[in-house]
């Protein structure tokens, strides 16, 4: 245990002077790096393989599911998906020494503010293996170094991963502690990384609601998370239901089980005679259950009617709850109250409403006319992401290369002092 | 206690219902309300100086010195200038609601990011009280609650202003739960108010290392904050010398006792020689004691040995180190090692030099051919500042009002769905 503890602890020391010498790394030579890591992933491709089939053979010794085991496989489509990963984000922007605001002040002091790399990311994540990859890479676009906590499930394929994106890094002259995997996966294991805020400067844990709020109960370092996503739908009384109806069902069933699902829906009571059993089929006949409150079971009784501990739960799976609201301030008193801050959306026609809704509701998305689905970092705009973040501190919504970074002020003087 | 506890939630609820309403309200309504309170604290100005003298009375029963008896004094120039300050923020633009980036993606989804308020600011500071209405206003005009515990000392003259806050928020149809203030001021109500992140959304603290270090290592909320000012200031051999001279005695004496005032001078080998004996004799004349490595007192035998516990400390007094470095990088090493991210310098005519030293130095503010007293919210063009942040997450530097607040994606759609 305590050599566990100074184990991690020299890690994250090692990572911190790493990190020193990626901030002034120039972006052809992030690049070439990246490059040369999707060559070497190509080249080493049997090693990582034989690593997997480890945890894939133990996997299913301990009884996995097979969505698990899948989501465990390094198949070549994930290999090559992967490669294809690192050069894309060859293609992203860097972010790193961007001035912003440059002004000159009245006593001729020019005053901005440039972007710098965080430092040292942690990174707390369960089963997928190619998040090591995804993850070590937008960190070293941004100029961070990245000490990386995988499950246990996963810890040959990863430390194969990290072992050939370290020759990458040192074939390219930078050190091989700029991306480093922590070799123990026990709880205990986390506890030592969260308590190393000498040397790292954010941590982003990924997996389980369980993981996450024991990562944001226990680290010393800023977190940032979201712990589930409960997204909801409010449609207008001047909703186009043309538009709704098409809305919904991709919000809710193209891929239930993710956090961008919709989980709740909110009818205007001026259409909800006629909208509701209108949507009520089209759910079903998408397999589509919905959980309703007694108003929308009195308007369709085929509507199951929900539970109190239903509204507000994150299904991930096809049902759906469906309330009958007053008016606009009982969406929004709702979505307060059930809501998660992650995505919710309106369906309207209505200018007015339109604005007043993207104004006050407080998510780390909010869209008009759109499917929830479209909170994601490469839909959005950002062209890679490390994560959501329903946190309001540093970064509210998808994190890509600018949220990995921050900004520091930089003055240029020509002798002033203070008077 | 259970009382005190539940009593400091209630207040966080309530701080959070009413951050509800403030998101929506207009520039002009908090402006309003920031011209009523000047002219509420005008009109009660008897009443505050009366509650004050009670602080000030106690203060002088328990034995405080002139300096802190002073700071708790709330003067009429104290009192006109917390009016002014409240006056200034009306000019400030408001960041609430701007909207960056908006483009379009390929799709058609229109998608740009909305500045919007953080929600619920916890303040926790020690005796000025005038802290108690510089800090409320910018909240509020960032459209955030403020919750504020203040220190046992200023604890009358903190509720009489708060009271007075509430009564012009209220005249204005304002609720009062906008601004509130803890009237208990032992440890424990800090640590009732620190777990309260189901309504608080950031913590401020303002006062001694031992203050922040507590807040920092009991918080569940995020915390904003800098233990301290260890400032440095590197004179390159390109140095124009007569300007180093007057930008490190202005650093060091125009008012030691600051975070932003200078601790350590390092200086290129190439001239020391030349440099030292200058630098001694113009210090020595400000009543400034240098304490020097080694190779500095061999060149200026008057200079006092450095003591190793010396290096890197805070010395808020006229006492300020000197080390001769070999070279920029030593003089990295040396700011990573003994700095506190907070602002360094370097004097130098060397165009190569200062960039490097720009993009490579870790600390809140890097300048060139400038005093370090220049790190201030004022005096970067912030307008005001509600502290300075050496955490790298979300804010590095001096926070003014956009620091207060965060940014939401919006998306404005025509019916799309992800496919």
């Amino acid at each position: 245990m305590s050599n566990l503890a100074d184990d991690i602890k020299d890690m994250a020391r090692r990572a911190k002077k790493a990190a020193r010498t990626l901030v002034s790394l120039s972006t052809e030579a992030k690049n070439n790096v990246l490059l040369h890591m999707a060559d070497t992933i190509d080249a080493k491709r049997a090693f990582i393989q034989s690593e997997n089939q480890k945890d894939l053979t133990a996997g299913r010794e301990k009884g996995l599911s097979a969505a698990m085991l899948d989501r465990l496989e390094l198949s070549d489509t994930v290999i090559d998906s992967m490669m294809n990963g690192l050069r894309e984000v060859t293609a992203l922007t860097d972010p790193v020494g961007a001035i912003d605001n440059m002004a000159k002040r009245p006593n001729g002091l020019m005053v901005g503010r440039m972007r710098i790399p965080l430092g040292v990311i942690g990174m707390i994540y369960e089963s997928r293996p190619n998040v090591t990859v995804d993850a070590a890479a937008l960190c070293l676009k941004a100029g961070n170094a990245i000490v990386l906590r995988g499950g246990s499930e996963a810890i040959h394929s990863n430390m194969a991963l990290a072992a050939v994106l370290q020759e990458a890094l040192q074939s390219q002259g930078i050190t091989a502690d700029a991306i480093q995997v922590i070799p123990v996966t026990d709880r205990e294991a986390v506890n030592v990384m969260l308590a190393q805020e000498e040397y790292l400067d954010l941590i982003i844990p990924r997996g389980g609601e369980g993981l996450i709020r024991f990562v944001s109960e226990t680290s010393r370092i800023p977190v940032l998370k979201h712990y589930k996503g409960v997204c909801h739908i409010y449609v207008d009384k001047d909703a186009d239901l043309a538009k709704a109806t098409p809305i919904i069902i991709n919000s809710k069933a193209q891929r239930p089980g993710v956090c961008n699902a919709l989980e709740g829906v909110l009818i205007h009571k001026d259409i909800a005679e006629e909208y509701l059993p209108e949507l009520f089929a089209a759910l079903s006949s998408e397999g589509v259950t919905l959980l309703g409150c007694k108003e929308s079971v009195r308007i369709v009784s085929d509507i199951t009617p929900a539970m109190e501990s239903d509204w507000g739960t994150e299904f991930l799976d096809l049902r759906l709850v469906v309330k009958v609201v007053e008016d606009i301030e009982e969406a929004f008193s709702y979505i307060d109250e059930y809501g998660s801050q992650h995505t919710d959306n309106i369906i309207t026609e209505n200018y007015t409403t339109a604005q007043r809704f993207v104004a006050e509701v407080d998510a780390s998305a909010v869209m008009v006319n759109a499917s929830t689905r479209f909170n994601d970092g490469g839909q959005l705009g950002l062209g890679a992401e490390i994560g959501i973040s329903t946190t309001k501190l540093h970064a509210y919504g998808p994190m890509g290369l600018e949220e990995l970074t921050t900004k520091k002020f930089i003055v240029y003087g020509q002798g002033q002092v203070r008077v």
